[in-house]
């Protein structure tokens, strides 16, 4: 069922700072930062070769990543997105075995413009599981 | 500098479990239980068409996850893998902008076979980073 990893994003206290540190001491190829109002966070997205990275930063009061950043004040990876297919068979098949969909369970339109869901940590081994259809 | 993601490693309480969720529920490529007695954990490999999750379970008392997993009791991400061409470079300029090695600061042969260092996760947005060389 799960393809590609789309991504791993990490939460970071401090954008401009993460976004240097990627592009200067660690050479990665680091795009601007993006602000994603209806995700309530400003991105910046690092391509590596086979995956990319998105550095989160919290934007607006009720953003997702403002719990997280408190919690962990250095910042630290906040989820994993893989690619899926059909983002409503995976949703019910997983629903069927037990596993939780974060919200209401419908998926929204993510960061890319594409149908995503997130599962609950709990139910995969303390993991923040995005899935985005592709 | 840094090339492909590697990997991401998933510290587990229960690896058979976590090895069935990624295999039957998630419909992943997933190898046998591997032991590392060197690495102190015995390793489950998922192959994603562009990059392996890792599933790590403690082995020996020494196990260098086991304290996270008694923070993390429900498991978590634990760490990502870069791959670096030239892992003796790339410890020298991150040293030299101040980042912190883990250990002694010399390479160590990894689960792959092949040089590895860990960063400190404070200098790197709470993330514990390995750089592998290929």
């Amino acid at each position: 069922m799960i393809g590609r990893l789309n991504h791993v994003a990490i939460a970071v206290p401090d954008l401009k700072a993460a976004a240097a540190q990627y592009e200067n001491s660690l050479g990665a190829k680091v795009g601007p930062p993006q602000d994603e109002p209806d995700h309530g966070v400003t991105v910046v997205f690092i391509e590596l070769p086979n995956t990319k990275i998105e550095l989160l930063y919290p934007l607006g009061e009720d953003s997702p990543i403002k719990g997280f950043l408190e919690k962990n004040p250095s910042g630290g990876i906040h989820h994993m997105c893989f690619e899926v297919d059909d983002i409503l068979a995976a949703r019910d098949k997983l629903k069927s075995e037990g596993a939780r969909v974060l919200g209401n369970g419908e998926p929204k339109i993510g960061a890319h413009g594409k149908p995503v869901l997130f599962l609950h940590p709990k139910d995969f081994n303390g993991c923040l599981i995005e899935l985005e259809q592709v």
